[in-house]
């Protein structure tokens, strides 16, 4: 099979629009979306077309590893002794490691095309950065990386990567900008991803300087829908086709990249195959967050989002899953739950490292401890299906592999993982209270 | 194209016999293989069949990871602005990351079926370990491995590796085995790979627990030709056939794996493609060493056998490409080389880094610092055949991934990597001056 031509948008198959941006409660701007952003990209954010074409230069660029595996976890379900067909689609075996390539290729394309000379970017676990670094070397372009201080202690290797792709990373907060300053003094000094988030846009003060979002944006988790695509024809070569397609959940791409594409079939209202998005007990804004307008980043000074949210002041407990560490997902993924069209799930860090290493041994992929998640989602799912009786095929996004983890799986087995992450109420209350103040919902 | 169904024998296409293996000094017994090894691997390294079948069983197990991809390395080209052909065969996308699982599975196979419960196994870098973990695993066996201690230090997430595998591992010398104190007493606490093996072998006595020779046994060449053979398949697909194959040289399954389908066309008297292997300059076997019997560990209870070698006492100085610092290379390899058969260089470490960091920023994988070895080979080539105003094709062999060799990477980016390691003359010939007493040539 080839690798899709065109990357699918689910904004026309929807019968409502998303909520509008707005401006930041420190501001008189309009809201709209930040001029640095490529007209091109912003054009894609704001399309009615249901197929938008991926330009030659991306799709030679994806040809290098893509189609990506679909493959049937036989050695899994054996294992787990279950009667449901468990399919993965694997996007570690690319050089950043993870599915990020998708749209980090796709926004340094257009930022180059918009006169860019250097992206600025922020990264908890390091896949973001390291794809951008891959994608800045690839078309010409600096690249200067954020990376939340605790990932990169933890990961150290991470950065070596990110420097062999010739970028320069620093750990955040650091002293090079106002807010990194600003958090340090207040004793933030092992980072969130809002506050390095809040850094890389600060750093846009230098000239040629452009900030590269990450994986919150409704143009990301389009470029993502590659996956989704390929997933779909492969199983139909397969003779197969989900009942349940299964995603880790950060700030959006890796699920909406993999489900939207299933979802079309059930929309506008739904009632087609489930869409069931894991998050981390330690980081669950769909299960017990907010549907709020709300911040992207610390600065709080960009353009509020309507999303379900911690607070973008929240800063989850420590966790080896780094990459779902962030306080919001995307506005688009939050509107599809508020209205009941995808499930969402939390689960608890050691019972997701069980799954995953009983998975690593089946089937010879070490789970990125993101993907994870969407093994124990499916483990779980599996075992329902077997106590009703049913034999749904699930398909899981496998969205990196997890050989810069390897300090995390060695302490599960050393039985050194703590049993239970909990997030009190009372925590995520006075994160919640600190929202923005709500704009009448009238004008919404 | 599907992968292959036999394995290439090479020892009927040659006009010559390997010499004998020779009964160790202090022993009178016959000088055979160990009788521990399965008689099945042992009908294999005699055999004069040039294609042995594949079990089904092994087959499928490979179907999991191959046909493996060999690709056309453009961008590499372009950076060294060559008018030759480069194309590698990746090994590294597989559990255990190289080559190496090719005969491990094959080797755990025929244990298993003669028998064992656990196989004791030596890993220097921590590939090797890493595979007959993966393969005891899909089998049923126990696993124990003895890893060189300073490549332990190095890499403590190979250890973690091989124990999500289910494997125990243990830092050699050990106070496990008579050999490992012996050796620890000595001072020589960082450890060869020779000493690893004594230890291994050792362990045997114990009820069950068969040793897993490793990469250099003729049967381990043998099973790794399954490279080689789809390479050519591949290569005729694209079009094109090799004037050059370079691999890294250790133990020899990674060269002999990919040469010696490609070699046989020359056979038995030489001057079709040139089979170019790889060394570190920090262990020059071939370069430097001499052709004679000597031991394959530092036990000196096994039998003999002629191969170029430093020594079996030959402590290498240390470097990062861990799975290169074996004291010596195949029998059958050492005999095709005496014969002009095959060719050898051997390279600096630094050097080697450079290049393999530039194949990664251009390919997008990370070499393993052994697989380094064949990229700086092709580098060597390319810039000699443009000198030369030719445009040969040359295959190299990417047998693994550089994933967790960041330190290496790290350090070579910083500036810290030492610029050349040199091994004296004096310390080679007082190694040399060691090797048992050669037995008479005339009976060989």
């Amino acid at each position: 099979m080839q690798t899709s031509q065109s990357w699918y948008n689910i904004l026309p198959d929807l019968d409502f629009t998303l909520p509008p941006d707005r401006p930041p409660e420190t501001d008189s701007g309009s809201g709209s979306l930040d001029p640095q952003v490529p007209l091109s990209l912003i054009r894609q954010e704001m399309s009615r077309e249901r197929w938008i074409p991926i330009p030659e230069e991306i799709q030679r660029r994806y040809r290098q590893w893509r189609p990506t595996p679909l493959v049937r976890a036989t050695g899994f379900e054996k294992a787990l002794g279950t009667q449901a067909r468990i399919y993965y689609k694997y996007e570690g075996a690319n050089l950043s490691g993870s599915h990020k390539l998708n749209t980090a290729i796709a926004q340094a394309y257009y930022y180059k095309a918009a006169g860019a000379k250097r992206l600025a970017v922020a990264t908890g676990a390091g896949q973001w950065g390291t794809a951008v670094a891959a994608a800045c070397q690839m078309f010409g372009l600096e690249c200067h990386v954020y990376m939340v201080r605790t990932s990169l202690e933890n990961k150290p290797y991470r950065k070596t990567m990110m420097e062999l792709l010739g970028a320069t990373v620093v750990a955040s907060p650091s002293d090079e900008t106002e807010v990194g300053r600003r958090f340090a003094a207040e004793g933030q000094h092992g980072g969130t991803l809002s506050i390095a988030l809040a850094e890389a846009m600060e750093s846009t003060h230098d000239p040629g300087t452009r900030f590269c979002a990450g994986s919150g944006e409704t143009y990301a988790l389009l470029h993502n829908t590659v996956m989704g695509l390929e997933a779909g024809e492969q199983m139909s070569e397969m003779d197969d086709r989900p009942d349940i397609v299964i995603a880790g959940l950060g700030a959006g791409s890796n699920f909406g990249g993999l489900a939207f594409p299933f979802l079309r079939d059930s929309l506008p209202s739904g009632g087609g195959v489930r869409c069931v998005s894991v998050e981390p007990a330690a980081c669950p804004k769909l299960t017990r967050g907010r549907y709020a307008y709300d911040y992207t980043d610390s600065s709080e000074k960009n353009p509020m989002q309507k999303m379900y949210t911690l607070g973008s002041r929240f800063a989850p407990p420590l966790m080896h899953a780094g990459g779902l560490r962030y306080h919001a997902t995307a506005k688009i993924i939050s509107a599809l739950y508020d209205r009941g069209l995808i499930e969402a799930v939390a689960y608890q860090q050691r019972e997701i490292f069980a799954s995953a290493t009983l998975f690593g041994s089946c089937e010879g992929i070490v789970p990125a401890p993101e993907s994870a998640h969407s093994v124990h989602g499916a483990v779980v799912e599996a075992a329902r299906a077997d106590r009703d009786g049913t034999r749904p095929a699930i398909l899981l996004s496998l969205s990196g592999h997890g050989l810069f983890d390897m300090a995390a799986y060695q302490a599960y087995l050393a039985g050194e993982m703590d049993s239970d992450i909990e997030v009190p109420d009372e925590l995520i209350e006075r994160s919640l209270a600190q929202l923005p103040r709500q704009p009448d919902l009238a004008v919404t």
